[in-house]
């Protein structure tokens, strides 16, 4: 079985902000960023049903935010960060940081 | 009447992606990007059905990402970019950047 992977040339701006709009998916985004390797989506520690999180997880990759390479029975989640900062020139540095700014009245 | 306008403070990175991320209102903040002073509404060439755009500056407009001021029957639409880029730095110029790029295969 192999997922599928937009590439690089096909990333669409509507699809990837679109992607990134979600808190839970945000967040997943964030946790990558900062993460030296794969990382099983077992590990998040984001508080919706594993159903939900699969969802979250397959639109990041269809928007081509993420890689998912399945080892075994897990997948493991990669950022897309060459292919993004290639698309998009700092889009997703903007919105990593902006994540990190909550509302003052959240 | 007085149309809401979210607090620069209270823009949410989220809803902001979320109002950027349909193709036809990014086109429409790119209009607004390039003009020098508010546009009425009617003055977009968008090919949607009048209420879609109503509905669509709506959404930017309770986003925070651009201001509406009502001149007579109309609505005067201007970019937020002061705010946008005040809270969410680098943000709005990646995304304006990032759009007129399209996938090679659109």
């Amino acid at each position: 079985m192999s997922l599928y992977h937009p590439r690089r040339e096909d990333l669409e701006i509507g699809t990837v902000l679109q992607a990134l709009s979600d808190p839970h998916r945000l967040r997943a985004v964030r946790r990558l960023a900062d993460a030296d390797e794969p990382c099983a989506c077992g590990s998040f520690e984001i508080d919706v049903a594993k159903s939900t999180l699969t969802h979250h997880f397959r639109v990041l990759r269809e928007a081509g935010v993420i890689r998912q390479e399945l080892v075994g029975t897990s997948k493991l989640n990669s950022l897309r960060r060459e292919d993004l900062d290639g698309r998009f020139p700092g889009l997703l540095d903007a919105v990593l940081a902006a994540s990190g700014t909550p509302a003052v009245s959240a």
